[in-house]
């Protein structure tokens, strides 16, 4: 990069005193000079100017916020929010220089992307390399993003931004020939298969170390769930610990520094509600790649209020996922599963690890169809292994479940990982949603109950959200309860109160109305 | 809009207290709440979540920015940045609320823009009021203008963004039958015609209510320049009121609230350094509609170095500018003129000021460029007039230059603008900067001329710039001064000529490499 004129010589006179201004700017560096700091005149900056802060040996790109407030920051200081701020690694008080930021050279690509142009590898290498540096405003991101979206990526260009951004962050190291993962593209609340899978195929033997996301506008993920029961906010090393005695673990992948560039594109992609099909491959197979799964199972449910709502679309998007899985050298498989209620009784963090520990426990009132799914899968998985015969998968998992294998090597994962104690006691406030019609239960949104779980205060109050009591094609009569919501706080309940009482997400009717069932598997 | 559930009480215990922090965002509403405000957990808010805020009677969008220091904003606080603040009149320590803010449904439409369809009339309209409600995030807007970009706006869907943008502010009204304007699409440095443009045209008895833009990446725009001999912040009253004493303004258009989605959006495009030619003429016409004007002159200049460098590309947007113009009852012509050089001697709103009254008081020593041009331009201005035959426009504007009504014309306005002292002394600082060979000018970068200016200091210190001193086809010997540069602050001298030293921007060689003039008027 070159520099203005100023940079040659970083003498006393330029030089200001580091600030940490307390806001929370997310996913972009800000940085704040005084109105009268001479700096900011005699450099022509500009409101939302883009600038490179250097100290401590270290260069960071910003965008300026002009204050006009010498309690947020001084003439002689230099403010930076939360973000920018934990990146230098320094005290307040420190020295810190700031220049003119030249422009991204990789926004050329952007632009010719804009234009309708393929991108080159090259191209998305730097793309991501200088959004991970965050040199990209949440406006240069948006405009890649749109662009992609627009004229969209082809299989290649795909790829390419799939190694890109595995390329951002580290990349983690197994000593294993078989490293197992799987990945649920999303959107069916409960679905807590993972955390089945998981003490299944490492107490058949291979290896699943398996980081996770934390809900963003979900009711819960599976880092939360797990949350419940053990500690998930484990440094790589510790990862690597637990692996070692476990063959698994069930962690959160935060700290593991997993394709960064996806984490801070997600933040801009997910606001504007853009959604392509090729950043969600790239964005899943970049953190598969990154984490140094060799073998991968990719769960696409589709139903009429899920993700994704047509055969054709799941479809398109498995010979999406296996091309760029072959290409990224990682075996992939893709299972399309019945994606049109939620998966178990519970959403929200601790009513899903209850269902979760009734069924590695036996419990007889354990939700079936959860257990059917996790038994599913995790044979797939089996069947990855060499010496497991096509079709016997299934058996072996359901064998491994039934003696108590999956539950012990499921505590030996907790006790790893560093266990919590809890009880399974759901958010105190609660009232239970009635049905309004005699009939079957015919549909149920998968989205509405996401959202009245989400309102009840799950994923941070880990034990709200909502319980089901009836599932696709049960008998109900009128007034008896569908599901029960849990709160810990009265405001949280009033509004998912509120919004279940205006649409409780059911729909009750003949038999004959229920929604077609893709299952597959 | 509909509400959440909160906003049916808006009780004392929702209440925040309004505080100003004094941080400057720009186009972009910014509100504060800190972390441990009662509000911002109950009602899971979150970091960049797009809120509402109600108070006053009014109801204004903004991002949500979390806050850990309650220096800046308090637990039972509402912190407004200054451009959130300034839109809401209220005092500190007034009561406001806050709900979060439903998506922006014309955001669907910019989806399927995304998608590649075509828009509606009803589209653009609601898409532009609700970025000039500040219901856009940049993202958001970028979203919007790449998709534009991309796959591009037909000529239908630009007119109906032209519409919907000068809809969403004022609009002034004249009462004249004939109502002038011009407009010059930029790059050119120097080409100050419309301050000499104005005064002839008004002399001769038309109305020419000009308001203009100051300069944003240029060394000086209009409004700059006038502001060195006149007051130039007029409120829409007094406007009318000078226009109605003088037939004519020269104002800043800043306070007419003309187009304001126009300023919003250009506040994105320009940064991400995307462009099209649909968003310019929209841009321009937007606003020439809002200012009323019933007849305009568009000028491209064409120039290597100019903003449109070929002669195709002038044709193009020429055709788009007539089209636009009949379809929104402007009478409207295009001229396309010689941008191959800076147009004028000075750089800069002091210099520039100087050969506008130079030209205007009949001074030999006036840069003969610039007053052919602007006599050939307002000529054409002229011919508006049904009582003046073709071809007689340009004699008649040397007339009233030549006569001293120009002058007096312009001293009126000034007086009536509100006149400013000045003395026309270029800032102290300066240097020459010598040719680097014997021959004649055959090329000189405007793009580097406007930007050595800009380091110098200009718009801000209307005193620094540049004085060109030979023009394109001059004789040279080895070391005779070209231009010099003035400034009047030491950094900004320094930026100005260690640019100038390393690439003075001129090119000396034979006659026969003179870049070819497009100059056709």
């Amino acid at each position: 990069m070159t520099q203005t004129p100023s940079s040659d010589n970083n003498g006393d006179k330029d030089r200001l005193k580091l600030r940490r201004v307390a806001i929370d700017t997310y996913h972009e560096n800000v940085a704040y000079l005084h109105r009268n700091c001479e700096l900011y005149r005699a450099e022509g900056f500009q409101a939302l100017s883009k600038i490179v802060i250097m100290a401590n040996g270290r260069r960071i790109h910003a965008v300026l916020n002009v204050v006009d407030d010498e309690a947020i920051v001084g003439t002689e200081e230099l403010g930076l929010a939360e973000q920018a701020f934990a990146q230098l690694d320094m005290q307040q008080g420190e020295p810190a220089w700031v220049i003119h930021a030249e422009p991204v050279e990789s926004m050329d690509a952007v632009r010719r992307k804009i234009r309708g142009e393929r991108l080159l590898a090259e191209d998305y290498r730097e793309i991501a390399s200088d959004i991970a540096a965050s040199r990209y405003s949440k406006m240069e991101m948006a405009a890649f993003l749109v662009a992609c979206t627009q004229s969209g990526l082809d299989r290649e260009e795909t790829l390419y931004l799939t190694r890109a951004m595995a390329d951002t962050g580290e990349h983690m190291q197994w000593d294993a020939p078989l490293v197992a993962d799987k990945h649920c593209i999303g959107g069916i609340p409960g679905n807590r298969t993972t955390m089945l899978i998981v003490p299944i195929v490492a107490a058949h033997g291979l290896l699943m170390p398996k980081t996770s996301s934390r809900a963003i506008t979900s009711p819960a993920g599976t880092a939360d769930t797990m949350s419940v029961l053990a500690k998930v906010d484990l440094s790589p090393r510790s990862m690597h610990e637990v692996v070692n005695k476990t063959r698994a673990c069930l962690a959160w992948g935060g700290r593991a520094h997993l394709a960064p560039a996806d984490d801070i594109l997600i933040s801009v992609e997910r606001p504007l509600g853009i959604d392509s099909e090729s950043q969600m491959v790239a964005s899943i197979l970049s953190k598969k790649l990154a984490a140094g799964a060799t073998h991968l199972l990719i769960d696409i449910p589709v139903g009429p209020t899920a993700k994704v709502r047509h055969m054709s679309q799941a479809l398109r998007l498995r010979k999406l996922f296996e091309y760029i899985g072959d290409r990224i050298g990682v075996h992939l498989e893709v299972v399309i599963s019945d994606g049109s209620q939620p998966i178990g009784c519970g959403i929200g963090p601790m009513l899903e690890a209850r269902d979760v520990m009734q069924i590695l426990e036996g419990d007889p009132d354990a939700p079936n169809d959860l257990r059917q799914k996790s038994l599913r899968l995790a044979g797939r998985i089996l069947e990855f292994d060499p010496d497991v015969r096509g079709g016997q998968g299934y058996g072996i998992a359901r064998d491994i479940l039934e003696d108590g294998r999956a539950l012990r090597k499921m505590q030996e994962i907790i006790a790893a990982q560093g266990k919590i104690d809890y009880a399974f006691i759901a958010g105190p406030l609660n009232i239970e949603i009635p049905a309004d019609d005699d009939g079957v239960v015919t549909a149920i949104d998968n989205f509405k109950l996401a959202k009245i779980a989400s309102l009840a205060g799950a994923p941070m109050e880990r034990a709200a959200g909502v319980d089901l009591l009836k599932k696709l094609g049960e008998p109900v009569t009128r007034g008896e309860p569908l599901y029960r919501i849990h709160a810990a706080f009265s405001a949280d309940f009033n509004f998912a109160r509120h919004l279940a009482e205006q649409d409780s997400g059911y729909r009750i009717g003949h038999p004959d109305e229920i929604s077609h069932s893709y299952m597959e598997i």
